[in-house]
């Protein structure tokens, strides 16, 4: 199994051209990562334009057709087609062009939407997620358009821009274009790679939730030598209602929130167990130690546990030096990740109840549901798109990938599913450890000829299927 | 009892002649304020100096000798004296010019360096935390100077700029100025009265110390998909810390931190609860319920047991929308309030102590120790100063005050004791309810000229005693 460049010679006249224009891809990939379409700051509006704009001019550039936006009220998604292909399978081609924000931005060594290669690797906020492969995906759709005239497979893309903020509108597009956006199954293009040493395909991910929670105690903040050991303090009604969260061996405190929860199959336990995974080696890279819920193995806490995380908190003085005060408000943003089974408001609403059975006299919570949850999400295995990007990523790799799941979430999972009636397998060779949704996010410069050869691949293996092949899986 | 402005025709000139000018000091007032002298943030460093030179001019225009700054290290000090009265007593006479940061700015109604009146009350920052009062003592002794030719009464003035951050050089400073700085006897114009309603004299105030926290986990932020359920979340590590540092009864649960505390008397436990005060409206006017330490009287809480709170506590994305991290790094502020008997320094390592005992696996704590500790302090009860200040209370609000101890910490009743051997009896019309380290902080109209009328009372008072009566107090 071989992870770096393919030779320059291969036999396949479309992955040949792709190869021989790799510096011009990634000098197109440094342009788009120069816009800062930061989806979750109102202040980067700008940045998201400018991502949509660059991905309309390259999908008509490229020859696809009917380019264009959908909206449905909140940032547009961009779509282009190529329907070129009669009785071939007709895929829906998932990516997202916002990115996380790049704070903290002191952390990063050169500047977060300046791409930078450093030793094989690209460097830039969004560029492994989901930058690059977006990039890839349309660029090598494209190449067979241009040197052979057409595609072999129909394609539909369609690119979000809300992918970091819950995906809140996809839903709503699809419903609004159900007729324009029918398919017979979804490739993901967003999706990393577990890990850069073993060949995976993902068959799974987590759903999730959240919302941000607010504490008041009294009705402003006050001296801690005047009111200190008669008033209630917000931060420490804040950490007692979050440290109430978890029972001391990491188990969740809060009742009903596992309802539903489906565990893996004994069958799918020792699937899991028989993957080559270095336990130890995974805590050190992090510098931390497993502390996870007992009685669970890591990857079973992984891929098939929910969680609760605080993701932020603040209240009081947070400046330089010291000042006396009892701080009367406090505020935290929690997300939760969610196993397969549970429904995400029910679970949302047990944390919620918890949380406010839990707040003490003199105090309130107030809280802010600020996103839309997704359900986890189980690809059927025995589907043709899943064999399809199976047979892609062998050929690209030389050997047959493990079936793995994910922890993190795809919200459009379960939205392509209910709305549209279609699965979804990801195409993207992104991994995991690229530090997206962190400082210094990056690429492997392999995952851009990796990424390139398993679309052509994957082209090549679909063109030989038909639509009929796909009809049981798609319900219309 | 009044504390309405006393009639324009008093028998005393001097008293005479300071409300006859009252509109003249709240201009002067109002230009002190303006210098932003946030002394803890170095930011705001040109204010400090503009309000120290402020301090400079004005004592000299007073008729002040001896007019310079004093420092040891840390922000000067302003001194000043006025030593024409033999055999009279020789008073130390404290305040400062710092004041605390004015955040959260978007909760004053008025600009906080702008001194603005609305009902017979003045807003800014520092008005009443210890501008007005530090204005109303040099106004008043001054004025003797200018009517009378000299004052009565031997005065050493220091205003200091660290009191918002513990007072830190100004025991240096009194030990390098030791004999500059003698004296009979403390007279400090910070410490507010108690209340508005009820003629006080404060015989006594808490300890304090402080610091600063932080829990490191993983080596960074980490994807709450990718890996959670499987490492430790710094903001849950701090929640679960803070939490443990009280008992669910409100009491602390950190050993050894009372060490050595004295509870009060059983004449001072029935001389506090024979003090009308109305808990419940106390309550009520915070907008919250009594939430403190089971099994003690609200007022023992405020004025002898011990506190730690949480100031400020921050950590993860805290901005606009949702980032789904996994924190490495929480950060907190804590300080204590420290009843009599309790040694600062013990009291905080054993806070230190718990918190690294408590600090679970994968965690780590660091302790930024930012603040100088300083004990708790009671005025001897027979002190000739004391009943100057009574009597110059009384002759002000027609009835006998009574003694009351404060929540509050004067870090410099501790180092006038220490460094100079000299007891300390605060002298200040500012009022407790008055928002100093709050938003909108306030002074009162009638604050100023019963504050004036009191330096007059108490300078008359004073001047009947002799340096001998207070001999056997100052250990020199």
């Amino acid at each position: 199994m071989s992870t770096t460049p393919l030779p320059s010679g291969t036999d396949d006249p479309v992955l040949n051209d792709l190869l021989g224009r790799v510096d011009e891809l990634v000098h197109r990939l440094a342009h788009y990562v120069a816009f800062p379409s930061v989806g979750t700051d109102s202040a980067y509006a700008q940045g998201m334009a400018d991502a949509r704009a660059f991905l309309v001019d390259r999908l008509r550039a490229l020859g696809f057709s009917g380019v264009t936006t959908l909206e449905a009220g909140g940032e547009p998604a961009v779509y282009a087609q190529s329907l070129e292909a009669p009785g071939a399978p007709t895929l829906l081609i998932y990516g997202h062009y916002d990115v996380q924000p790049p704070d903290p931005l002191d952390l990063w060594t050169t500047p977060p939407f300046t791409l930078t290669e450093r030793d094989g690797r690209l460097y830039g906020r969004g560029v492994s997620d989901d930058k690059a492969p977006v990039l890839t995906a349309i660029e090598a759709l494209g190449a067979f358009i241009s040197i052979e005239g057409r595609l072999p497979i129909n394609v539909k893309i369609l690119l979000e821009g809300e992918e970091e903020t819950g995906s809140r509108s996809l839903a709503a597009i699809c419903r609004h274009h159900r007729d324009r956006l029918a398919a017979d199954a979804v490739v993901s293009a967003d999706g990393a790679r577990w890990r850069a040493d073993l060949a995976t395909v993902n068959v799974g991910s987590r759903g999730n939730n959240g919302f941000e929670v607010t504490v008041t105690t009294a009705v402003k903040d006050l001296h801690s030598g005047r009111y200190g050991g008669a008033v209630p303090n917000a931060l420490h009604v804040m950490a007692g209602l979050l440290a109430g969260l978890h029972r001391p061996d990491g188990a969740i405190a809060v009742s009903g929130f596992t309802d539903g929860l489906i565990p893996p199959t004994d069958a799918e336990r020792e699937a899991m167990m028989a993957i080559p995974f270095d336990r130890a080696g995974f805590f050190d890279a992090l510098g931390t130690v497993d502390t996870g819920e007992a009685g669970f193995d890591v990857l079973e806490r992984l891929w098939y546990r929910p969680t609760i995380e605080v993701n932020g908190m603040w209240g009081g003085y947070t400046g330089e030096g010291s000042k006396t005060v009892i701080p009367n408000r406090a505020t935290a943003k929690l997300t939760m990740r969610l196993g397969p089974g549970q429904d995400p408001d029910t679970a949302q609403a047990a944390v919620v109840a918890h949380l406010k059975a839990a707040c003490p006299a003199g105090a309130s919570v107030a809280i802010d549901d600020n996103r839309g949850g997704c359900a986890a999400y189980s690809t059927p295995l025995d589907h043709p798109l899943l064999a399809a990007v199976e047979t892609a990523f062998a050929r690209t790799l030389g050997t047959q990938p493990l079936r793995v799941r994910m922890g993190a979430t795809l919200p459009l999972t379960a939205i392509m599913k209910t709305e549209l009636g279609l699965d979804t397998v990801p195409l993207a060779f992104a991994t995991a450890d690229e530090d997206y949704h962190a400082p210094n996010e990056f690429f492997r410069m392999s995952g851009l000829t990796d990424g390139l050869a398993a679309w052509v691949h994957f082209v090549r293996v679909a063109a030989t299927q038909t639509a009929d092949d796909y009809a049981a899986y798609s319900v219309t």
